[in-house]
C-alpha cells in the first residue's frame, strides 16, 4: 500500500534554536511512516517582512543545514524551497477566485497578529498577509497531502485548508483529499529570560550551539527570584532552568527537584548539570551540521533534487486542477 | 531606437461583437508603432464566474479567431493566453505582500461591481475578486509595458498599477517603468435595444455576423418611438439605427439625418441602408475568420508561438524581480 503523505514547512528565519528541536525530531519520526514533504516557506516570510529580505537566501541554507543535522533524510523526504515551485502561486490564485473574503477575515489569528505588529509600529494589513492562510492551503493541497503535523495554534488554518479542498471538490470535481491535522504535542521551551524563545528577543540557544554558547546562555537563565542563598528553599515551578531539566534531563529530574526544594543544590550547580546535558544533546547535531556545511555544494544538491521531485508532484496535481476547472 | 511596449487583454467571452470592433481596430493601429502584447485574460474570467468555466477554452479560440480576422498580426504582435504564463501568478503574489488592503478596497469599481452582482443574486466578494486590479498590475508590469490602451473607466486601474510599480521600485530597486494610460476614445455602440451591447442581453451583432444575422438584428433595432408613419418627423438623436450610421456610415450621415427629420425617409429604408453598410463592413472580417478557422492547427500555432515569446519576456522580468527582492 502507498504511504500517506505529510507536508510541513518553516519560514526561513535563519539558524534554528533549541526550541525547534522537538518539532524537527517529530518530522524525523514521521519520515519512517509517511512520504514527507518539508519545505522552506520563503514567500510566507514576505507576508510580515517584505522589506527585510536581504538574508532570506542565507537563512534558507542555515535552516536546511539544521534540518539535515537533526536527521531529516533527503533519501526519505522531499526537501525544497517554496518559491521555486511557481505552481503554489498558481493554485493560490485559482483558490482565491472562490474563497470568500470573510473566510480569511475570520481566521482567529488574523486580527491578533495585525494588532501585535501594530504595537511594534508595523502595518501588515496587506493583501498578501490577509491571504496567507490561503497560500498555506495551496502549499498543502498541491501535494495532496493527507496530514499536516501542527501545533494547536495552527488548527484553524488546517480547518480552513479542509474547507478550501471541500469547496474546490464541490464546485469542480474531486481532486483533493481533506488533510487532517496531525496534532503534535510539543512542549514549549521558554527562552533564557522565560519569554517565548525568539531570535528577536535575543533569548535563544542555537540548535547547533557550541559549548561556549550553551554555557553563556544557561548562565544567563532566570531562576527562582526568591532564592538568594544556596540554602534557601527553591521553587522549581518558576525556574527556567528547571523547565529545561523537565524536558531534557528526565534521568536526574526527580533528584534535582527534590534537592532544589530542600535547598540542597544551588542554582550554579543546577545550571552546570543543565550545561552538561544540553552539550551532550547538541554535540552530535553541531558536529553533523559542521560536516554538512563543509561539503561544498551539498545543500544545493539536496535542494535541487527536492525541488525536482516537488515540481513533478505539483505539476501532476495542477494538471488535474486545470482539467477540473477546464482552464 | 527600441519601440515602446503596449499591453492589453480581453476576457474570453467567446465570439466578439461589433461593439468590440473599434477597440480591436485601435489594437491593430498600435501594431505599427509599438511592440504589442495582446492576451486572453482567462484567469480574470474566473473572478466573476469561477463556477461557469466549461466554455473558456472554446471561447479563447473564438476570440483569437476574431482578433486575427480584424487584423491582429502574429508576425507583429505577441498573442497569448494569461494562464499559460505562471509567472503572472508569481508576480501577483509578490506584489500582494506589500500592497495595502485599502488600495484594493478603494478601487472605485470594486464596491459598484459587488453591488451589481448582488442585484443579480451573485456574491462575488471573494479574495480573488478583491485582488483583480492587482493581478492586472502584474499582467502589465511583468512585460514592463510602457503604455496601456484603455477606456476612461479603466483609468483607476492603471493608476493603481503605476502605484504598485512605484512602491516596488522604492522598496527594492527600480525594475518597472510606470506605464501610462493610452486613452482611446472609442465611441460606445449600443445594443439593438439601446442598452449596453452584451451577449447576456442578447442584443449584440457578432463581429463576424453573416448577412442573415445583420438583417435580423438591424430589423429588430429600436427607432424613434414617436414615429408611427413614414411621413412623421423623425428624431435621430433617440434612434439606435442612427447611432450606427453616425459611426459607420459617415458618407450618407448628413443626408439620412436630414431626410429623417423631414419625414422623407422611413425607418425601413433607413435600416436597409444600415444593413448594406454593416454587411460591407463585416464581410471581409467574416471571410478572414472563416479562412482562419479552416486552417487546422493554425490558432494553436499562433498561440504556441506567442506563449513562447511571452514566457521568455516574463522570465526576464522575474529574474530582475527575484534579484531585487533577493528571494
Amino acid at each position: 500500500m502507498e504511504k500517506e503523505r505529510i507536508l510541513s514547512g518553516m519560514r526561513p528565519t535563519g539558524r534554528l534554536h533549541i526550541g525547534n528541536l522537538q518539532v524537527l525530531e517529530n518530522w524525523c519520526r514521521l519520515q519512517d511512516d509517511y512520504d514527507c514533504f518539508y519545505f522552506v516557506a520563503d514567500w510566507h516570510a514576505l507576508t510580515t517582512a517584505y522589506d527585510d529580505t536581504l538574508n532570506i537566501k542565507n537563512n534558507i541554507r542555515e535552516m536546511i543545514a539544521d534540518w539535515l543535522a537533526v536527521g531529516i533524510d533527503p533519501a526519505k523526504s522531499v526537501v525544497f524551497v517554496q518559491s521555486k515551485i511557481l505552481e503554489h502561486a498558481e493554485l493560490h490564485l485559482l483558490f482565491s477566485m472562490f474563497v470568500p473574503l470573510s473566510w480569511l477575515e475570520r481566521v482567529p489569528t488574523y486580527k491578533d497578529q495585525v494588532q501585535q505588529f501594530k504595537e511594534q509600529g508595523k502595518d501588515i494589513m496587506t493583501y498578501g498577509f490577509l491571504g496567507y492562510p490561503l497560500l498555506q492551503a495551496a502549499d498543502i493541497l498541491i501535494y495532496r497531502a493527507n496530514a499536516v503535523p501542527v501545533g494547536e495554534d495552527q488548527l484553524p488554518h488546517v480547518e480552513m485548508c479542509r474547507e478550501v479542498a471541500r469547496r474546490f471538490n464541490f464546485i469542480y470535481r474531486r481532486v483533493f483529499p481533506e488533510p487532517r491535522a496531525e496534532l503534535a504535542r510539543i512542549p514549549l521551551l521558554p527562552g533564557i529570560d522565560g519569554r517565548k524563545m525568539s531570535k528577536s528577543y535575543d533569548n535563544e540557544i542555537g540548535l547547533a550551539a557550541d559549548t561556549e554558547e550553551i554555557k553563556r546562555r544557561v548562565n544567563a537563565m532566570i531562576t527562582d527570584p526568591a532564592r538568594i542563598h544556596k540554602t534557601d528553599l527553591g521553587h522549581p515551578e518558576v525556574c527556567v532552568v528547571h523547565k529545561y531539566h523537565e524536558i531534557y534531563n528526565l534521568k536526574q529530574l526527580a533528584e534535582i527537584e527534590e534537592k532544589c526544594r530542600a535547598g540542597k543544590i544551588g542554582c550554579v550547580a543546577c545550571k552546570k548539570e543543565l550545561m552538561v546535558t544540553l552539550d551532550a544533546l547538541l554535540a552530535p547535531i553541531r558536529e553533523r551540521k559542521q560536516e554538512i556545511l563543509s561539503r561544498p555544494g551539498y545543500i544545493d544538491e539536496v535542494l535541487q533534487e527536492g525541488i525536482k521531485t516537488a515540481r513533478h508532484e505539483a505539476a501532476k496535481t495542477m494538471t488535474l486542477v486545470r482539467e477540473a476547472i477546464s482552464i
